[in-house]
């Protein structure tokens, strides 16, 4: 798919380069929009153009071949702030000589190593230190280190230029050279003379300075073998904050030598070890990522209780929470003793995470435990706390303070912005843009994640339409602008396991990664679309290799049959968006997540093509091949249940699907019979498409917690029948 | 297919069980034969009639639908020495309990963790150890410790008892439990109520003490991963002895801390560090897994002569080995240096490694080293040793006594074999069974390796077929047969990466696993290829996803297209047996192997399935489903070609398949007519028949170092389209 809109798309780039020379008119814009080309495309024409007729002509004429292949945005994700695309190509000998000069580190070193492991997996050919070809030269130079502890506004760009003979790639500091193979790396492909890298030259750098992916390791544990998948897929994208959510409700993971019954009592004994965790620092350092440990409280901290349950405002006992929602257990804001607790165990955690920033969380509180402790009530009224809110805020005031004196600055989600908080907060806002928005406005610095959610089923359009200075937002004056640092994506645990979780974050993130690493104009989505595929093919030489878990997942689904019509199914079906999961059916702690609903990626992408192609078909802007498609698939669609009905009753993981699969097929026949009806040129009468409309209606309910994605392309083809 | 053939196979069973009840006839052997049954069918239902008589016929007209699913093999592989199936289910819920009773010791509850993880995987659910079910035990008893280090012959039996309401796992030592817990993981499977385990009582022990598997990691260095990879897959298939090929003229794979540069100039950079062996030591041992470590001399040595070029044969200077091959570099065996050198690295090594046996290579000497310096010859003159033969049992001889100093015994390749070789020397048989029985017949205790090399792209089936203790073996005295410990896989790596070894290796090793443990009577091919196709499944859940590597790496030739016809093309290919691969392209270790050739398995399922279809076509056994498959397939064959050339030529790694795609549309052209001529009760002239078969011949050849493998039957077919 990508090869053909590579084409397409490069005849209109090529037509529009050639206009706007021979006319001699400055207007890439209405180019643009006349010809439908996609906007990298056209900056990179537009930066051509400049260099001069005769370079243009001459290039028209002579190697139009090879310019209809190059003039489409890189296939690269984020895509860079500049590229100029050249004519030739360097092709990438498994001999491919890195050298340094200048500057270099041991850091560089290892990221020459991994460069060429995942080298060797993209190409298949062995990197044996060994055979260096002479010819071919990847030099790399860097003025000097980075800093010890990497900072939130380090200069992380990077220049690149690949010539038929070799590759520069030169940086400031260390940063820019990680970012820099990245992309290189994502350039390669294959090409009939061998595996190679198109010329260009790229300036590259960021947008935003904080570009984040927060894992939630407390509801559920994520191994640290994951932990360090996420991480060499943040760098592929260029992520540089790992925000790390250590304890909630459902578990307390790290351990604390001051205070050890933290994870003795409250992980089940799943934990990392301080060993551990500086491992996993070590390995994001290596790859230009910071670290930002997540403590949350006064609330989500059931599991602190267990074992020390004097922090708390109710009684206890406690035990660690098995179900997922908001619970009422707080630490108690009141006693002394609990910030004295707090101090030690932030100095003990400030020790081990050497980032500046260290995040309180401060989300989600009930007040529950509070209204119901009279000597809390007391002391709220006392010292004129007015409500839970100022209460709250009291608590978040001293922990700052605490975070402060061990030399770090607190980051918090929403609730932490009071009217007397200290400006030097950083707001992560999972209320939205308006929130951050107000933070920014009151000089606060802030991070969206609002939008960034990846828990909650959304499409990777959605999360790349979310922009953290959309033009929706209230104007802000440019110092306010630059309060706004960047954003999260933020992978809540509650319904995945170790074993899905690549695929909940794995491709969607990385169009996170790209709305806050590319510039703001960057937003085409079928460009997005394209470079996305791609890239997650590429991910799985990273050892990310989500979609071959998929896969293994719908064969344990299928009792190993490889079942082709369970496939059918699987690919046309997501789990409901939002929150809406939890309301389908129970779950907690210890609900195996290995259904259907838990092995489908949260987008469907064939789900999403047949919604375009239902979209062209009722806007009459259908080409033949999309008709025959649409039939072809409805076809398959509604015989499928046949097949799959046996299947699925055999197992206990599977009968839920029955309903499903039917109504699937029913959807298809009902889509079928609008399909010939539109290409008869017929229409339907009034009554029969109210009736197929409310069918449809029952048909999009969820079944085995699932949504029949098809549901509404058809809808489009019901009302097209009726209307056309 | 499994669950089709279950039933198709039980009912005979069933029925077989019935009759030779009524007719009070012990006549087992005449039933199988006459119905078809598979062996370890029979052997159950002849257990069971002993029982009696009341038994077996309630049994059959009360139960004889769980009767009907329980009565064919065990989905085990190697299968039980004996096994007697019930007629309920264990459910297996994710908070099953395992209690130990009796001895225990750490490595039992590390194996209880590892069965927990593997039975999390398997079924998706969640192991929680805080969350155990009181209902259901599995009681683990063991009598005692095993010894500190594993020795050969220790008892490796068990006794596994699974009810309806839960599960007993007996064992002398810890060794049993560890093949008893494998044994419960591979009978969990699916079923409309949920995970379970058919109730059976099963009593277990190996047939061969020695069931190896040999990784050269000289040629091609091989990860510690993978290394630990294949050790979960050996546990899986209760191998028990890890040999470990560390030395090569490619690579010297191991640190030695007396003679530094033997890694330090012998191995790119690529060699296991002291402390890395010492943690495979722990996994293995941890998994009832001798490691035999292997260094090869006095040839296959080049590389340990790039840093001590005083040990060799030859002038020097030395450079490490790049091509493949047998080659010249000999070690000296007539300098007393050489020995004090070995003294003190089988001293050195023999500390690192417990294992009681060491393995001194010894194969393919092609002496030219020794008849090119004069003063070897010289010294040959001297001391009567009449040819290299003799001079290489010289040194053996004296290797021999360094290691026995050392207090191990010596493992030998076929060469080591000489008149005067001590008696506790062991035999590993590259040869074949007339050279091991040789040795067996002189005192000699052998391994067998010979039909058991997986780098010869044989079938399952053929190494199956292959028994250590063959029928057609000259008779042994029982004292004689005892020599024969078992058998080694081995996997040579010229051809295959760390990617790719784990899919050469796997799910082949498997069958030999089975051979070496199972009795001798389980030789049921069409039975072991149902168990391997389901332990190949189960085998992903013990992080050997070698199916999910091949899957991506025809993805990356398919330049990411996912293209079902790259698919279709390479169902049928293999590549070609033996050591035709070398002869039809250079390689050398800088070849990549990312060819198709290196993606598809050594055996390909679908042209078995064909080839079996048409030999029951020509045989006029063919149901209508065989017809219709055979015609199905014919025609996707022929007509893939027109689809998948147009991607061949995009991609340098696939232009070569050019010409072998076309090749497959001929040969589907050719069995299409002839499947016409067949179903049409005609026959095709002698003339046409010779020209059909001579263009087979041709299409036979290999192309791109691939074997198009549905030549065969549709010659069966051609010939068939003549006779019949």
């Amino acid at each position: 798919m990508f090869e053909t809109n590579v084409v397409r798309t490069s005849t209109f780039g090529q037509l529009s380069c050639m206009l706007s020379y021979l006319l001699r008119l400055n207007r890439c814009k209405q180019l643009r929009s006349d010809y439908a080309i996609e906007k990298g495309a056209m900056v990179d024409l537009c930066v051509m153009r400049r260099r001069g007729a005769v370079f243009a002509l001459s290039f028209m004429l002579i190697v139009s071949n090879s310019l209809a292949r190059a003039q489409v945005p890189l296939p690269v994700m984020p895509l860079p702030a500049t590229a100029v695309q050249g004519t030739g190509s360097l092709l990438v000998d498994p001999g491919l000589q890195i050298v340094f000069e200048g500057y270099t580190e041991p850091r560089l070193e290892r990221a020459r190593t991994r460069f060429f492991n995942v080298l060797s997996r993209e190409t298949g050919a062995p990197t044996i230190p060994a055979r260096t070809s002479k010819e071919v030269k990847f030099i790399i130079k860097t003025a000097g280190p980075s800093a010890i502890v990497q900072q939130l506004r380090e200069d992380e760009s990077y220049h690149l230029e690949v010539t038929a003979t070799g590759v520069l790639l030169t940086a400031p500091n260390p940063l820019g050279i990680l970012h820099g193979l990245q992309t290189f790396l994502q350039l390669v492909h294959s090409t009939p003379e061998g595996y190679a890298v198109a010329t260009v030259t790229i300036d590259d750098k960021p947008r935003f300075p904080w570009r984040g992916l927060m894992i939630d390791t407390g509801r559920h544990f994520i191994p640290l073998e994951v932990i360090r998948e996420n991480l060499d897929g943040m760098e592929a994208v260029k992520m540089n904050v790992f925000h790390w959510h250590l304890s909630e409700d459902q578990g307390f993971r790290i351990e604390s030598k001051i205070f050890p019954l933290l994870q003795e009592k409250g992980s089940d004994g799943l934990y990392y070890t301080q060993d551990q965790v500086r491992g996993i620092l070590q390995y994001a350092r290596d790859r230009g990522i910071r670290v930002v440990p997540e403590f949350d409280m006064p609330c989500h901290t059931t599991s602190w209780f267990v074992g020390y349950p004097d922090l708390a405002s109710g009684s206890g006992p406690y035990q660690i929470e098995r179900r997922w929602g908001v619970f009422d257990p707080a630490m108690d804001p009141t006693r002394e003793s609990t910030y004295q607790f707090l101090d030690q165990f932030v100095g003990e955690m400030t020790a081990l995470f050497p980032d500046a920033y260290f995040h309180i969380g401060g989300d989600e509180c009930n007040g529950k435990e509070w209204d119901a402790n009279p000597r809390i009530k007391k002391y709220m009224q006392t010292n004129h706390l007015r409500d839970n809110a100022a209460l709250q805020a009291y608590f978040t005031g001293r922990v700052q303070k605490l975070v402060a004196k061990h030399h770090k600055t607190t980051v918090g989600w929403d609730e932490v912005l009071q009217s007397d908080t200290p400006h030097d907060v950083v707001i992560q806002s999972w209320r939205g843009p308006d929130s951050l928005a107000e933070a920014a406005r009151r000089g606060y610095r802030g991070i969206l994640s609002a939008g960034y959610y990846l828990d909650l089923n959304q499409s990777a359009a959605d999360h790349y339409a979310v922009d953290p200075l959309a033009n929706g937002m209230p104007a802000l004056s440019p110092a306010q602008r630059a309060n706004i640092l960047g954003g999260e994506a933020t992978m809540w645990t509650e319904f995945v396991s170790p074993e899905n979780i690549n695929s909940r974050i794995w491709p969607r993130a990385a169009a996170i990664a790209e709305r806050l690493w590319s510039t703001q104009d960057v937003k085409d989505i079928n460009s997005m679309y394209r470079r996305l595929d791609t890239l997650s093919q590429k991910l799985a030489y990273y050892d990310l290799p989500y979609q071959s878990v998929s896969e293994q997942m719908l064969r344990r689904l299928s009792s190993y049959t490889d079942s082709p019509s369970l496939q059918v199914l699987a690919s046309v079906v997501q789990p409901p968006r939002d929150y809406a999961r939890e309301d389908l059916k129970p779950y907690d702690v210890f609900s195996p997540l290995n259904r259907l609903v838990d092995t489908v990626p949260p987008e469907s992408d064939k789900a999403r093509e047949f919604n375009e192609i239902a979209a062209r078909i009722a806007a009459g802007k259908a080409v033949s091949a999309d008709w025959q498609k649409a039939h072809q698939w409805l076809v398959l669609w509604r015989d499928n249940d046949a097949v799959l009905q046996p299947l699925l009753t055999k197992s206990s993981l599977t009968t839920e699907l029955v309903p499903l699969s039917r109504n699937l097929s029913q959807t298809a026949t009902i889509g079928l019979f609008a399909l010939d009806t539109l290409q008869n040129n017929q229409r339907v009468s009034v009554k029969m498409q109210k009736e197929q409309m409310s069918k449809l209606k029952e048909l999009e309910n969820p079944e085995a917690v699932l949504v029949n994605m098809v549901v509404p392309g058809v809808e489009v083809l019901v009302r097209a029948a009726r209307t056309r």
